[in-house]
């Protein structure tokens, strides 16, 4: 965490589980010695038909205004959620998609990651791709400590579901650290081109 | 609803499924017609020992700020919550607690529900307490659908608990129903004394 606040913004369709991930995520920040957390979900008419959303805000000091303002990173589940919400995400912000399902990629600076089929490949439930983008978010972020995770994750987990949880958010894990995150370009936007 | 904006603040120590409840009030106000809902929870280094809070605000309108500032209903299933978040509630606002557990009360505006007690008579189950004060909540908000309530609680039940949880929701709005609201005598507030 280089600044004093890191914004994580998931979104996804309704059913993908996208806010058990976030409370996961937002507990796991929690137990981190020192650090302020917000988690925060949103509903309104507009989310009906489509996208979800829920954040993650964490801080070195108090949080006043706990949503995200400029996501450090978006994870976006649907084609939806990726055209609805990339523009929020910081100049250097990092965007994470599911490969399998989002095809229009406004950004070379991605982490494309296929989720949903690490998801049936790893336990053989679709259901299971919000725990696969929870390894690989909580792994791309670098300020999510992963034994943590592991411990939060078993204590959330619904009864039944917490091993195949645990091998999902594990493969998602594996598949966040194979993204050269140091090769990526930069994003390059109209603002920041530099004029001769 | 009388205004444009309620605030619900559900606060206890962490083990009480303080944000399950959250979450099912937000959905189940989200699916109703035309409302924007923000559900939010804070941890923080102070939240380590002892409480812990998580809160709704429901909108006609969007919602730009989305924590409770003057929450119009306050759930204080501890002591400590009730005397740490007490002096946020509005003037008019309701303090709902758990009468097994707070005992000293700072108004006499309360909804005194022994509410662990209910849960304990009803599944056997201490660990439901949070779903009978889901209901009793719902009810006097009186903003929630309680129909809409019930649907909410099967999607978001963890398997198996299903049943344990419908039980004391059901408990919990039977209980909430008996609270004499329009007799509870208003909030006197030092600001609010009338100089003759």
């Amino acid at each position: 965490m280089e600044g004093d606040r890191f914004e994580i913004r998931l979104s996804g369709s309704g059913g993908q589980g996208i806010i058990l991930a976030a409370i996961v995520l937002a507990e796991t920040a929690w137990v981190q010695e020192g650090l302020h957390v917000c988690q925060t979900q949103s509903y309104g008419p507009e989310a009906r038909g489509g996208s979800s959303k829920a954040e993650v805000v964490i801080s070195r000091s108090e949080i006043d205004y706990p949503k995200a303002i400029r996501p450090d990173l978006l994870l976006a589940m649907t084609q939806e959620a990726c055209d609805a919400y990339f523009n929020d995400l910081k100049p250097e912000g990092l965007l994470v998609i599911d490969s399998g399902i989002v095809k229009q990629i406004p950004t070379d600076r991605v982490a494309a990651i296929p989720i949903t089929k690490i998801a049936r490949e790893t336990t053989g439930k679709t259901l299971t791709s919000n725990m696969v983008a929870l390894g690989a978010v909580a792994r791309l972020t670098g300020v999510i400590s992963l034994k943590k995770l592991e411990a939060t994750l078993k204590k959330r987990s619904p009864g039944g579901f917490e091993e195949d949880n645990l091998r999902a958010l594990r493969a998602g894990v594996r598949a966040g650290k194979k993204v050269p995150l140091d090769s990526l370009p930069p994003s390059v936007f109209p603002d920041d081109e530099e004029e001769d």
